[in-house]
């Protein structure tokens, strides 16, 4: 068995892509799907979405969108979503990882995805079933500026986009006002991104809780509560030790659940209490849920996917960063694509949605576990929405969520096989997770299906011991699941098969990076 | 039988009050206490609400206010929430409105009865049963001032309070701050209202429907769709004439009742259609409430108390008036008292909840019947709060609402029967339903028990012809209810007494004075 602890939009997608493959999957979550993946607006934009100084993440971006085609043909097929969309509609698309240009050494990887991405849409977007089922749309991003300031700063990037041989125009206010009659006029100049893309992530999760279904992976809805560790006491001893908190868990828990648990000063089967070899995972039940058949899930390699949480379970840097966003009623759409600008010196964003919904996004608030919608934040979103397109202030207010984002100290996912044995990690993916999904499941099925495909991976990873540690029967007398993986046949034989320019990135999310520091 | 059409505040106290004289009574409402009650802040304060110029609505808060502390106890008794409250209670109270200094003619109901409240308060207040149960506190109102202006207007009110009798204290901007640190350190001055107070609406609405339902007065979860009249064809000939919405109707009838029913051609029992004595109601059901046991109520009165709905099932100059309020959850209290000011040229107030939370409000807004809680809105309140009170910004938003006040063409409410026999009209509070209810539930009581009493009333009112005509029979063949006012004792006999000055009051608030322009 594999444990997917997390079950937003990285921790589903890989957990779909790994059944895909035939390997049997769990997935743990106290509330699937309601976690930052929530909050987020779902942008696929890795060309506005990162700073000139960024390149390595920007190369992320671009490798995922160029992914976001077939795994959204894909997932719409498998969650039953569209008729006559079979999962080999993504090998017909251009662009896609395997048929794309492939960057060489150094370049970056589907520098041109956007423009692929847009005649994509041709067939999938939002004509098509996987673009009507997610809300999938790639019309642009039109990022703008209204002082001389951050007009050199789109010069800049327009200068930095063109270099790496991505497709921006730069406009004048006036052009951007054509393009989009409701800017306030203010507006002096703007930067195109026109195959930028969107989707809405809610419905993305939505899919992959019913492909999972359809494929006969357990979601388990609990809370996962520390890391089942070889070489363990007997579980018993540990009753009560841990108290960290799980995905999802909240506000207030500042103390990693692997330290406070360390603390008790029992060697038990939880996370930081024995150096062994992760061998599952231990689970609590969460309210109006139904109480998990079983309190612990053996598994030969557990995949943390936990988000802001994630450093409650492991030793990983990641912190959570708050977000809050909200959703307006439009009776017509005001926008035509996705707006971004710098106001007050903070960046923000309005993604329409096809059902006439207005996302504004969104906050950065270094808060700890602090999920509260709060008046200061509703009041700068506001405030600079209404900067950017004064008619926001008509329209109806829908909804308003905060989620925290998993933040790293370099912005870049931590995605591979770190120090522990049987512990894969997939977290931090801060603003990125939606954008990142598909390359991430890919990054994490090439390692667990081929440890020594990905290289920089293989250097740092023993996942091999690990299951075989777990298979000879060393872990603890605990229950397992009899989750059987029946249902889970074999659908793609490619998901785990990375480009050359693919295997680079999986370099730069490598746990390793962080050894040092950690 | 009589019924009250409207649930709010204002038909809730009149119906307890008409009940508590042992007079048989229907409520319909579709939501009770969800409409503009719902909404309010439940400011009871005469002196810090009304511009000086608006002497009339001075003299009705004050003589209302006067009311309130009697009010509240029997409320709380007769809603059983507080032991060893009895109905006698109030009469051991100064500053009632028996027991008080009772203005002469032309002079202020209630001048000193802030004075007279806040020692009320020693026994109802905060720590008494009433206090509790209806979150009722008497901690004054703060009204601040930034610019010069302002300061200019404040000292204009307080000269005009000062002339009036009235308790005020103009304050420097460093004393404001002494009684209430959270303030902004650019209010520069206020003027202090010791004796206002303020009350939890959605409580007092709470404690109303407990009261009714111990004194065994229905009230019917449906909408009023038209008022039956005397001289009408048989009800048959009627059915789908009547669209107009009925109270808490929502979003977007923009035409009365009265009207479109009349346009249908038919002579039905519906309001406009025939211009005998009102004889009882129309009803319909409303979704997700059960099945009213009838269609059609007949009485010998109908009190019209459907807020911003009158105007659509009778011919009264109402108009909504949108207000946005917003809730915040504060850990400690931010602030003592109630606070007010002028931002952006419009009014702001803060009002502190004994449970922590603070409303904020509210926005006044022309958009006919129009409930969308909306961007600019929120925008608006969240500004103007964050001028008087920058740490509001820290608070979580616990709930935004939107309401629909009844507006009148002279601000002032319109109470008492109007040129239709058989029709009280109980409406157009504006911003002061909550503070005006127990003199308007005085003055409808007053009226329906001894039509004589109020001399003004008595002018322009025919209602006891109107239940002269409903008792003798004429009524259309309708159904009737069976509920008896069995359980409806006699609990005071004092309810429909006013003074003198309350019965100037009367005068001002008669329909009549819309005779000539209606």
């Amino acid at each position: 068995m594999n444990v997917i602890v997390g079950g937003g939009v990285v921790g589903l997608s890989i957990a779909w892509r790994l059944a895909r493959e035939g390997l049997p999957v769990t997935v743990v979550d106290p509330a699937p799907g309601r976690g930052a993946s929530y909050a987020a607006a779902g942008m696929l934009a890795p060309v506005s979405e990162v700073a000139y100084t960024e390149e390595p993440l920007l190369r992320l971006g671009a490798a995922s969108l160029s992914r976001w085609p077939s795994f959204a043909a894909e997932l719409a097929a498998d969650a039953g979503l569209g008729a006559g969309l079979g999962p080999g509609l993504g090998a017909g698309l251009s662009g896609g990882p395997n048929g794309g240009p492939g960057g060489g050494p150094g370049g970056v990887a589907g520098a041109r995805a956007g423009e692929a991405f847009g005649g994509a849409f041709g067939v999938i977007g939002p004509e098509g079933a996987a673009g009507r089922a997610l809300d999938l749309r790639a019309d642009g991003t039109l990022d703008v500026a209204f002082g001389a300031d951050d007009l050199a700063a789109l010069d800049d990037l327009a200068a930095f986009m063109d270099k790496l041989g991505l497709r921006v125009e730069r406009l004048t206010g006036r052009e951007c006002r054509r393009l989009e009659p409701m800017l306030a006029p203010s507006v002096r100049g703007g930067l195109l991104a026109p195959g930028d893309a969107w989707v809405d992530p809610r419905r993305v999760t939505a899919a992959l809780l019913a492909a999972l279904d359809r494929l006969g992976v357990p979601v388990v809805r609990a809370r996962v509560t520390g890391l089942l560790r070889d070489g363990a006491a007997a579980p018993g001893a540990a009753t009560g030790a841990g108290t960290g908190s799980g995905p999802s868990a909240g506000i207030g828990a500042g103390t990693s659940g692997a330290a406070s648990a360390g603390t008790g000063g029992v060697a038990g089967p939880v996370a930081g209490a024995a150096t062994g070899a992760v061998t599952g995972v231990r689970l609590e039940p969460v309210p109006g849920q139904p109480e998990p058949a079983v309190r612990e899930i053996a598994a030969e390699r557990v995949v943390l996917a936990a988000g802001a949480w994630s450093g409650q379970l492991a030793d990983v840097p990641v912190r959570p960063v708050k977000g809050q966003i909200m959703r307006l009623r439009s009776p017509q759409p005001l926008l035509g694509r996705c707006v971004r600008g710098m106001v007050h010196g903070a960046p923000v964003y309005l993604v329409p949605r096809g059902d006439g919904e207005l996302v504004l996004g969104a906050t950065q608030e270094e808060l700890g576990f602090d999920t509260r919608v709060t008046a200061g934040g509703l009041y700068e979103l506001l405030r600079d929405a209404r900067e950017l397109v004064p008619g926001v202030t008509e329209l109806e207010v829908a909804d308003v969520v905060a989620g925290l984002r998993p933040g790293t100290p370099d912005n870049l996912p931590i995605i591979g096989a770190g120090e522990v044995p049987g512990l894969v990690l997939a977290t931090g993916h801060h603003r990125g997770g939606v954008l990142l999904a598909p390359l991430t499941a890919a990054l994490v099925t090439s390692a667990m299906l081929a440890p020594s495909a990905t290289p920089s991976a293989a250097t740092s990873r023993p996942a091999t011991a690990a299951s075989t540690t777990a298979q000879t029967g060393t872990q603890p007398a605990v229950q397992t699941t009899t989750q059987p993986a029946a249902r889970a046949v074999r659908l793609s034989t490619g998901a785990g098969i990375l480009t050359g320019e693919e295997g680079e990135l999986a370099a730069l999310c490598s746990p390793a990076r962080f050894r040092d520091i950690s």
